[in-house]
């Protein structure tokens, strides 16, 4: 039982960057938690301003994230912050995480997790050592329909699963951005922030996630394309991957920063051997379900017609849309409700709450290597 | 310049209602505001459960709302609620709405309004009297796209408006639920709670809303054929209204609770002599825009191809969906820019802030009472 | 049985004109008739042009329909036409209609049958007197998906019928289109032509023949609101009709010829007790079923998932989509059919083959009155 | 000029089969060609009925193609039929088309040309000796808005392409069909007739044409990964493939027919530097054009905002739908005014008519047999 708010800090995500923000909207909407200090940015004055916007006491607004782990710790602890939000450029997640751990936080961290595998298996390690709560912000997981769609895949109802088809394609960096110095082009096009790769691990990572998470399979081995189409950029923009699963099953990912026209198109659709399942994040509350016996079903979110499961990831009624905040939220709610249950002095299986883990942090930064090293070897089948 | 959250006081809304819940996840989700107090029910016991889960202290979790007035406006400056959210059953809001705004307190109401048009004149009198701030929730006005339909269609792109077809079908109410003790279903269905009407109350007085925010056009006379499909029930649950607008334009608005496997399908379609646009609020990302001389254009929320009217009312970006709650958020968003105007002592015109008002609560209730006259007197054209 | 190829003669269906080749098509794509004469224009050169494009003879290229029946009907057996195609302006309908049937010819006949009712019962007697057959080309009917939806509606699977809601927009006319001499603008617009009614008549006719074949409701009453829009026009370029049906059902109708960016968006949706179906001309496939008690079914043409009737009126597999021309194509189908009984000495009635037919003309004409009466005394309720 | 009917024969085809009767109505539904003999079938009762439904004399329904090619170019010329049409199994395309050129009739021939490169090789030489004219019917190419894709991505709008994302998913193989007898599934799945793939060389081979022909690009290189997932098949049921072009442009090519729900979703998208667009066959009268300056347009078959080349193209209306006929009756109607051109005796130049010919015939297979090897070899890039 939560008995007062819960109180959260945050790393980077200063008022000019996209995901912190969402991840406050995500974690205040409901009224169950309140940031209570930040490190906001490099720049004092943009940190200041960021934490001015959200109301913090000035004192509570830090330089860097070391000066305020050190003195959040030493607060009493009806005052000390309960939790770090962690959404800088990735190359810093590692450093942050490991920090915030050692100081005893529990930890939300944007993905990918970290640049290179090793540091993703140390990070696992040291969330294992510290028992503290670690959540990674796939968030395409919250979405009630995604939840609809892993019910039904793992159910059985769609029978053994063959083929997978995942896609994730943008066309915001189809020209060179990062030219402008526009942020969030520039850090994702830098090695020294984004990692080995820019449009993989960007959002290519989400397809990889989305697909394990509703299929329950694993990726064993992958064929990759990757492509940098604009000149003057080094990291990838755009990418093609063979997948095996598990099970036998076959999939494609597709995953591009320059299909002009393209939003954040995330698609994913599962075939098994009795049925088949559609979703796309532009269309979050449907979910095209098929079967060899019948004709197509439109399943919508919040209605009597979905699983348990889905049901208890919707706020509001069918046809009053919900979006990309809410399924956002929805990690934060799971999360929550494990943190109160690590309040109550509760041992707590994170995989109990539905949330992705540091564990799916490790997942993905194996993919992502594979990718890179099947590509380089010019698309050779390489091994998970 | 809002230098602290604003305070909030809410009447209603009790954990098992539908709309107090949206509303306060509306004025949380920037960390703008903070639920301060309320009178969430008139069972104490709910009340108590509902202040709780805010983490209320319970000495401001009041019986009825007029204690919470009494109370609220004796405390302090630092410390006394800004304004009152009302979102109770129709034939309360007139009571409430005008204790409140008698007690100094700026209202936020649900619609409609009241449940007679002399009503809605009353309030609009104690409005103007007391200068104090109303916005009355028709959300759908806070959608970016309708923002962006609003601005081409009263920006002369599609030249004199000719026709307008707008429809919200629902399907909750095909059976007689309200039988089940269904809350939701209770009240609305009952002339003691809604007023002379049911479906065009509660839904079709959104169609008439949304016709003239986004025409700028006047409905000057209706045709309604209301019917009662249900057995057992005596309000409307299905009606028909043909419209004629003050520059000559015709429409159709069509609400009904009994259109089997309908969500919430508000849809609108303007035509004008030059060009045409559709929204519909199942994909509210997207505003289809049509021309006599091109092809259909798919405007998309948050692009560089949408009026700064609807940019500015976009939070995340393209293809990431923006839904209920972010619309409704926007509502709050502009009402607290005009209360930080009115705290700054600056006068404030409320038009200026984009924002739906006592005025329009006022021409809802004229629309409704031509409603059911029209359909009383067996369909006959009225004169609003 | 079907033991030679019928042979057809058209009246209208000059090569500039829209219709007459789809007849053509429709008639000719299955290798079961071929066309032997014709009177295509009172343009000699172009009724020339016309016939020589199909292969006619030249003595067979008739100046007019009067010769042409007369010629024809003192043709041997093996060498006389069967049955004639008029495909005029709505003006000659009746009177080339009559003609024919006197002169022993079978009849297909565009829509609107006549211009007034009263030849329209005068040409339901004739057809009665004579025992021919008259196929009225109401061609929406032919879709197998529309016939899904009537074996649904009428099947009793959605309950008790309550409400239908028909449109078919066009936006071609939202300009002064006849000024500019376009020969399809400039005999629907003219009232010597197109009789009483343009819009109405042309596309609105469509709404009300379809909403009777599916659902197998009449219309009792109706309370219609037609405009111009366009300036310089006479008859109506769009209109607005509430419905009321035999059983209690409520119906709105809307055909429009000025809906900018409209083509022909033929839609009809009908809600009963229990379900409610939605149709489409623009995606004819595929039908949507909706159900009190499970997820939205989309039932596809061609699949084991619809009914006989729907399966019988398909030619092709499933996602390989029909059009116009298949849907008009089972019109002539299906009169073939009864043609052959009737060639075969056997008794027809019409009714079992499943076109429209002479009595569906003597309907539609009663609509239209019904709604150029009402419209006209300023929107007055009148019965059929 | 064409001053009479085309007379045309036809291989298979019987009254059972899918494609022989979609081949016969593309060919009459302009009343330009009769079909005036065949040899439908091995069984001569087959035969014997498929003829007598389309009114052939006896004597003219042949035993087999050699009795027909051998009877027929005998005929004096008034009589003698025009060109073939091969609508047999794969295997047989070779044998047949070889014999009609050899005994000069011109060839319509279904896909796949033959079932290996050096037989499609032999074909393109045969039919360069002859001189005859040859016709591929990958119908796909015949739709209005393929056509205006092509002329988009040809004409420099979309600037240099880079991504090419193109996918045929079926559903009716997803379980073991062929056990049933069925006889599209019999022969589809049988190596002897089908030749190395059932699944690529079926509908895999329409992608790979569609996307060379839209884009005018090569396939230079592929990775293919092939699967049969139906136990008891030995060819692929499924296969993905990842291209390379000529340019450098990437691509992913997808084709299932155990896609459960699937129909024939065949898909394409191209993304180029400024602009894209995708295509659907379900949905064929719309093409989505993308640009970087602007918002999506929806593009449709027959409007004036489409190019002449698309325009000529389309038949009817816009919104009257057109379907997979009236694509495919567009390679009857282009292959037509080649053959007029040529019984003028005038030089014809193939390419000049827009029909696939017999060097998209050779294309094909050099694709397929790249794809064969390539999955075999485990997914290894090969060069084509």
């Amino acid at each position: 039982m939560q008995n007062r708010k819960w109180r959260m800090g945050m790393v980077g995500g200063a008022l000019d960057a996209f995901i912190g923000v969402v991840h406050r909207r995500a974690a205040l909407i409901d009224g169950r938690a309140e940031l209570v200090g930040g490190a906001f940015s490099r720049s004092v004055a943009k940190s200041q301003a960021t934490g001015r916007e959200y109301f913090l006491s000035s004192e509570r607004i830090y330089a860097n994230f070391q000066e305020m782990f050190a003195v959040e710790r030493r607060k009493p602890e009806g005052e000390r912050m309960d939790f770090v939000i962690i959404v800088t450029p990735n190359d810093s997640h590692y450093e942050i995480a490991m920090a915030a751990l050692s100081a005893g936080f529990h930890v939300v961290c944007d993905k990918p997790m970290t640049t290179t595998l090793a540091d993703a298996q140390r990070l696992e390690r040291k969330v294992k050592q510290t028992g503290l709560l670690f959540c990674l912000t796939h968030n395409y997981t919250g979405y009630p329909m995604v939840k609809e769609a892993r019910s039904l895949a793992r159910g059985g109802d769609l029978g053994k699963i063959r083929r997978v088809v995942v896609e994730y394609p943008q066309g915001w960096l189809a020209t060179r951005l990062e030219a402008s110095g526009q942020k969030q082009a520039l850090w994702r096009t830098d090695p020294r922030n984004a990692g080995a790769t820019c449009c993989m691990g960007d959002i290519g990572s989400h397809c990889e996630n989305l697909s394990e998470y509703v299929t329950g399979l694993k990726i064993k081995a992958l064929c990759a394309d990757l492509t940098t189409f604009v000149k003057g950029r080094t990291l990838d923009d755009d990418g093609s991957v063979l997948l095996r699963f598990d099970n036998g099953a076959r999939g494609i990912l597709w995953a591009s920063q320059i299909a002009v026209g393209e939003e954040n198109g995330l698609f994913i659709r599962v075939y098994g051997e009795k049925g088949a399942l559609a979703w796309r994040q532009t269309e979050p509350d449907t979910l095209i379900v098929r079967r060899l016996d019948r004709a197509d079903e439109v399943r919508r979110r919040a209605t009597p017609f979905v699983s348990k499961a889905s049901q208890a990831a919707a706020h509001i009624p069918p046809g009053h849309p919900e979006g990309f905040h809410d399924a956002f939220a929805n990690l934060y709610r799971n999360f929550f409700k494990a943190l109160a249950a690590a309040h109550a002095g509760r041992k707590v299986r994170e995989s109990d709450y539905d949330y992705p883990t540091v564990h799916d942090g490790v997942r993905g930064m194996a993919f992502l290597e594979a990718v890179v090293r099947s590509s380089r070897a010019g698309g050779k089948w390489v091994k998970l």
